[in-house]
């Protein structure tokens, strides 16, 4: 149920390089492929298994992520850019009703809609973020905004929607974000809420955080032609959220990292438990120090041991969730503790591929 | 300029023991005192100099900082809990009008207080941060709230402040907050923005991230006899904020960190650029993988090493601040960029120092 690798290896390479040598260098020795670009999403993660999703549903949420992957791709084999790669993806998931980012956001407590994202490019290690934020359409277009047109990294609540409309970003009612099955949700939580605890801290973070649960947090990450990284992350939180809280999503470090010296990533999961443990930050950490040690590219087995010691060191904590990752040689893949996640990867190497279960 | 290291070393230590066990045998071989505990403390870092400091008021630095870790002390000495230590440390400083934190926080541009705070503990790596909060007097006590009392790590703006409310800790309205100092500070800033760029994003950054700054930020983590740490961080931002922004100060992994298997630390500086880093979370991480790549406590050398490359790599991005530290193992530092770093130690092992500028 763990993690399907499918990255594709730089062997032989003596020293870690440059980041814009190795970018440069994607010849494979063994015959592979080239690696010039590549692509990995995910649509959150959570209890998803066959027997809570029908077959139509199954086929939708396939069509959606090859979506995401096509318009991605449609940038980056064209030698475009990787954050605008991240975003066109991004953009996707975030307007379809059926993950929980823009339309199809889930509701807080209070029954608005309250948006986080963040965007991260591994060049220059520049970020943007926007937490709380309630009316921009897209909001992985407020952390590029915040990215490239501040020089602040996070943003929140009414100011950010401020700056939201400065920038002439599309602004929406409220009313845009909504769909029945969240309104349905919500009721559901506050049902079990106040019949447990009265809708008490503790109940409430005990429930929103157990095992049984869905995270439809949107993401993605990708590496260019240009050896650049980019990653971003987009969510409506959790399902009854209380007093402005912010999750992994929008924190550097914890839902979104990149660092063309060793990944790119975007996170899903129990939100608490990824900034405690900076799941983003710490994998590519890791990984950027395994190759610093060993003076060469780690293996991909190598890195998907680091993906999964990370998400399992989130896992020891209580928590549960996910990551998409990618690294500047090439290797790409998925870790995640839960039944399923909705997953998708693509690169000018190998076939593109979505999944959602564990055992695909 | 840089850091100062006065730590202790267990040498001959021939592995990384679990931490308890760490933690549990302070005996130094070379006949070192016992370093039971310990206690590191910050108020800023800046535009710190001889010449722009009264003799006056750098004794009421020197005495506040003081005052500051007899309070953590009178906690750690009796073997009472790192984080209790942690709390009553930061609430000196406050409580303090010299420092941004509490009252004395500077100004939004907006001309409100909006404060953040932070808090981790080593042992469970639980956190807690409240982030653009109104109205309590020492929103480091809201941190721990958050930390103990809900299954949340980060509350913001409006919603944290009816937790605060909710949880009984005290309120104040805004003018306890106000000092003439940072109304002045407001002023000064509003007169070069709107002269610059009529308050524009871009500008505004540039001057309140520049390297002429003084950033007023309040830190501390603790090693209390049990072995456990803790560390926290209190702001009241940067002058002139907008948007909502929110610095590292209330970012777990960017400002405040803390892991009983390698270090607390707190940060203080240009808020951005120790996001992108993850600061206070690369610390920690480089100084655990260290430990365990040489299955021994790494050396104060190389922690100190660490903590300069740290703050080398957030100036190569063209950030500005510094770091408090202490590991498990006894060490204690600091490392910033800055002339000067309020800033002050205390141990079971070693005479309590104070220091202001950057050749102390």
């Amino acid at each position: 149920m763990r993690a399907l690798t499918k990255g594709i290896m730089l062997l032989g390479a003596s020293a870690i390089l440059p980041v814009a040598a190795v970018a440069e260098d994607h010849s494979a020795p063994n015959g592979e492929k080239e690696a010039n670009w590549s692509l990995v999403i995910h649509g959150g993660a959570g209890t998803i298994s066959r027997d809570k999703i029908t077959a139509e549903k199954d086929a939708e949420i396939r069509a959606k992520l090859t979506q995401a992957l096509d318009a991605g791709e449609a940038i980056l084999a064209e030698g475009g850019d990787a954050a605008d790669a991240v975003i066109a993806a991004i953009m996707v998931l975030e307007d379809d009703p059926n993950f929980n980012a823009g339309k199809g956001a889930v509701l807080t407590w209070e029954e608005t809609f309250s948006l986080d994202s963040s965007i991260m490019e591994g060049a220059t290690r520049n970020a943007g973020s926007a937490a709380g934020v309630s009316a921009t359409k897209n909001p992985i277009l407020l952390a590029r905004a915040v990215m490239d047109k501040s020089r602040h990294v996070l943003l929140s609540g009414a100011g950010a929607d401020a700056f939201s409309q400065e920038q002439g970003l599309e602004q929406v009612e409220q009313d845009y974000f909504a769909t029945p099955h969240r309104v349905k949700a919500l009721e559901a939580f506050k049902l079990r809420m106040n019949a447990a605890a009265k809708g008490s801290a503790k109940a409430m973070g005990q429930d929103a955080l157990g095992r049984d649960w869905r995270f439809g947090t949107v993401g993605a990450a990708a590496l260019d032609e240009s050896g650049n990284i980019a990653a971003g992350t987009s969510t409506g939180g959790m399902t009854g959220k209380r007093w402005g809280r912010i999750g992994d999503s929008p924190i550097i470090g914890a839902g979104t990292y990149a660092d063309n010296r060793s990944c790119g990533i975007s996170a899903t999961g129990a939100g608490e438990y990824f900034i405690r443990v900076g799941v983003a930050q710490e994998f590519c950490t890791r990984v950027r120090i395994a190759a610093e040690v060993s003076e060469s590219p780690p293996s991909a087995e190598t890195v998907q041991k680091t993906a999964d010691a990370v998400i399992a060191e989130m896992g020891a904590l209580g928590g549960s969730g996910g990551i998409i990752y990618l690294t500047p040689w090439g290797q790409i893949g998925y870790a995640f503790d839960t039944p399923g996640m909705y997953r998708g990867m693509a690169s000018s190497a190998q076939p593109k591929s979505v999944a959602i279960y564990g055992d695909e």
